[in-house]
């Protein structure tokens, strides 16, 4: 599997914000990117990763029994020993916290084996545990249920909902104490390109603005004075 | 594809409500049969058929666009195009009815094709001509806005959610003027057999009831007298 | 178990709407009587009773089982075979739809011992055949699922909550084809004698208003002349 | 104030559904165009006409007394007299039904008046009376509470929120047994036409449909034949 | 009142997670036994108490004045004051967190009395001041408007539902920084000894993910292997 | 511009609580003063000033692009360089924080500018950063998408709705760590006063509390030793 991301670009998206990607995807008539409902379990760097996704349905007494995760190919336990390391997990919970997408356990296992982060639009087991990991985590509130209460894991590596937005195996996923955006693979460059830049701008921007400067002209740049001056800005820094 | 339900148990699910379904089930076990949300468009004849599912997912702006309509394996045009007859129509529309699952024109295809009804935990379009089909449709309620605006046909024929129900291809989906009820299907069978049973005590207990006869010892028949009462009159109905 | 309510002054509600009786109450300082959700599953004539309440709770599984209905103690059962002729079964299903209040052979039995109506801020199963009873029923829409599922009928009279409302046993429940109104018992005389005299002036307004005259001044009567154009059409009418 | 639209395109969209003009407007890049939630109260005949707006924020205590209806200046009784004829009367009631945002009275005035319709996100009170008027109106939900108990009208002919859609006045509402669609006044007479032409074609299609026609190369026409038979069909029928 | 908790059980679910208390009750058919929407305010030691019921219904502006807090014998006051050492109280605010369940002052004088914490499905006012406690609080989101806004304290001591669970009087309530568990009085015992050795052998999984080991076989522990590895790490450790 | 409070006032209600603010204006008949659902981003000292208002409509594509932002004259701009200092700036997003309200860099302009802090009931965006700021914000849950994806501000200084409570320009707008209160401007005064002064009873039944007395003849103090004692505590203390 080939990324859709250079290193480079890689490297640009771990130090932009989850806010500034929604403005260039907007830009590309992209409505719908951030997921609605998931937050951070544990502020901390950034995530930056391929989708690998999970599907969960309603559960049903018959078929999810204690005993249906004895099953190596449980597709939520395949799930976790088969994610490709630098990939995000994203599971499809359908927006229910009711009972848990999985826990501490889970967790740990997929950040031994180089996961990026895991992400739920349901909620997260033993959260005050997965709280403590060095490994970004995602989730709409915690949820002590046990998973087969009320999810069923259908399948792996297919379209899914989270959060309200699409996520197609393989897109960029990025995350930070925001919440997390959904980059289409096929824009994945030129949107880390665009974002870097424009995180470069803003970050004069702000510098400014706690100096007492306006905004007006300044942001957007209605006044090329503002251009001269980042453009002397940025060179002195290098950036 | 051989039907987990015979002939005459088909006959006999024809005749029984969603509620006694939901009774019969919750003795096995299963609690959560009936969709939540999903109301009759058009009330009128019982719904009975295997499940054929179709799963959308939010919809993507740069993918989802009016031309996806001119392919003939674009899944929900498809699934219009291959449902077998007798079967209905599931569709999984993340209970979001911002946008329409289908429209009439394609609810009048799955009719002439000799589908068994179509359901959907969004909203149809076209709800006013939809009503007006000998069809069984079940939404939530009206939508106008055309399908792509929010929603991307996925695939067709995996398991799915539907009013927070999980369907299997191939459950008996059984529709009423109350709602719908999925039966897995390894117990069609013995449901439907059940389910007989139980509407003909029904509605013995309704006559009596209207005759001004007190619940108690009657429903449940706790009383013997009032077995035996049912016993004669049954026989006398030959039912 | 004497009324707070006086034949004529039942009479008199029984010819006003809900909507009136929410002015009345308003003009006493009380904004919250109309139940937010329930409607009449079946228009048709106004139901005017004492409240008689009942209480559920979530079920649980160990619990909530088929054999309760056995004990003709359960307070479902028991609610139904002693709510008072006249009264209004109120039940308090905490909002939830997802499983049945009750179905229609005990809203049959309860029609048949005389009571009032029935109401509930869940759902009703059978709700096509409790349709065609001539009986007040109001429910927030139908739900198939036996009521053990998701309730436990935890005790009768006492007060309650209903569609956000509070419930008193005694007090006066009004129920036409908009919803229902709950009227403390202290206040059921005077409210009744208001919303009378008020709806004969609205009456008086709604001819007016058809007839093509301004609100100005005639709703609320701010012009004089109104009043005495009111005050002949009433005496014209003998009301 | 000059229409944006010419009698013959007012005409046209009064024979069109509002899920047509969806898809016209989809086309043109606006998704959020059908209002969600309000349904029409009396199905009947199409409304069409520019749009006259009110805006209501929450009630305060203090300030919203029954007097506040004595002033015939007040926002809500002003818009009722002032609105021109032809023209249909939006309320922005935040989506909050839990009182109601006008009643039957009003309703009535608005309909001698000449209005052409009357919708809200919020609910009517004496919604089975204004259900009799021979005249346009759109709610979520009934609502008997009087208005003043948690809506203040603030202000009249300023663009407001109606289901989520924006709704700016002079902006041309049409509503349909199935909702109701707003269209930006700079678009009115192009979606007019539009939507005229997509409707005559489906009509063709939906008799073809029904004649046992598959939908594939016919909807959409990728398949030239058929756009030869629905020009013969066109002009047989002279439309 | 004798506690169906022996001392040395007490213990052991003091050093339990809410999580793994789900799964032993899962396994006995309960699968209702977190609440849903309550979360710590102040996390820190475990909760675990008798449950001590009280219970509100909405305000009525007649009944719930400001002076009803002068009678000792308001069901709330009562409740704070009456509360025994040890136990919980559990308040069912119907979900409704727009006026507060109680403030900071009474929190202050349960803690003092010795209860073992307090639980609502709403919300706590003076939260800021109420985090400080060294006592476990739970609440769904700060809510300042006081009580009698939206709240009349009804009942003690009777069954109630809290985040959409049953809470009986004397049920173990447990809580963490997860959240609430309850467990029915009658299976108190044997939860905790099952989840006392569950959580065993779940620190024992922890340790060897974070070592690296795959939970294939280990979690559940289908290989022999493992469970052979953990009877030698339980007897290390003496546990 | 006067404002309606008192410098004195004001350095009172910097240090009373909203929970206390809600009492005192309940006892004035005002229910609906803390807004539901926003909450501090940023932990800290007490906001106070006099309301600025801002309100949003649903965004529409052809009108909400990336270019609105260059005009000065744009009312989301226009507003954060024109709110004046010591004021609150108030944004009626409709309750809906899936996009953002504003982001860090407008919000660092208002604080720059000497406002008394910002409120949403949206989310604002850039959260993390407008967290590290010295200036109170408020909002329901972080948004990371640019405000133009939802939003179209319409305009300033107009009564608005926000977290479901009236708000209208020049109102005293108070937040503390548990939420935001409004008060009347004409009420500013006398609440301030009285807010002062039950707030230093309640310190003192506090501090009782801790010590181990009850709250019976305390809160509310029917106890006149309690009175006595608080009158000479009060003395001790010169407050």
């Amino acid at each position: 599997m080939t990324s859709p991301l250079s290193v480079e670009n890689r490297r640009k998206l771990h130090a932009v914000s989850t806010a500034t990607l929604t403005t260039v995807l907007f830009k590309r008539g992209l409505r719908n990117v951030f997921l609605q409902g998931p937050r951070r379990l544990n502020p901390g760097r950034t995530m930056v990763g391929e989708a690998f996704t999970l599907r969960y349905i309603p559960a049903r007494e018959d078929i999810d029994r204690m005993e249906v995760f004895r099953d190596p190919e449980h597709p939520q336990r395949k799930g976790i020993e088969s994610c490709p390391a630098g990939h995000v997990m994203v599971i499809d919970a359908r927006g229910d916290a009711s009972a848990a997408s999985a826990g501490a356990i889970l967790i740990a296992r997929l950040m031994m084996r180089g996961a990026a982060g895991i992400v739920t639009d349901g909620g997260f087991r033993d959260s005050p545990e997965a709280a403590t990991l060095d490994f970004p985590v995602y989730h709409v509130r915690p949820s002590a249920p046990t998973n087969l209460i009320h999810h069923h894991a259908a399948d792996l590596q297919v379209p899914i909902a989270c959060g309200r937005v699409p996520v197609y195996p393989g897109d960029i996923v990025v995350g930070d104490d925001e919440g997390v955006v959904v980059i289409p693979a096929h824009l994945a460059d030129e949107v880390a390109e665009e974002a870097h830049e424009m995180t470069v701008y803003e970050d004069f921007v702000t510098e400014r603005v706690l100096a007492g400067h306006t905004i007006v002209g300044l942001y957007p740049p209605t006044d090329q004075s503002n251009l001269a001056a980042f453009a002397a800005w940025r060179a002195e820094r290098g950036r």
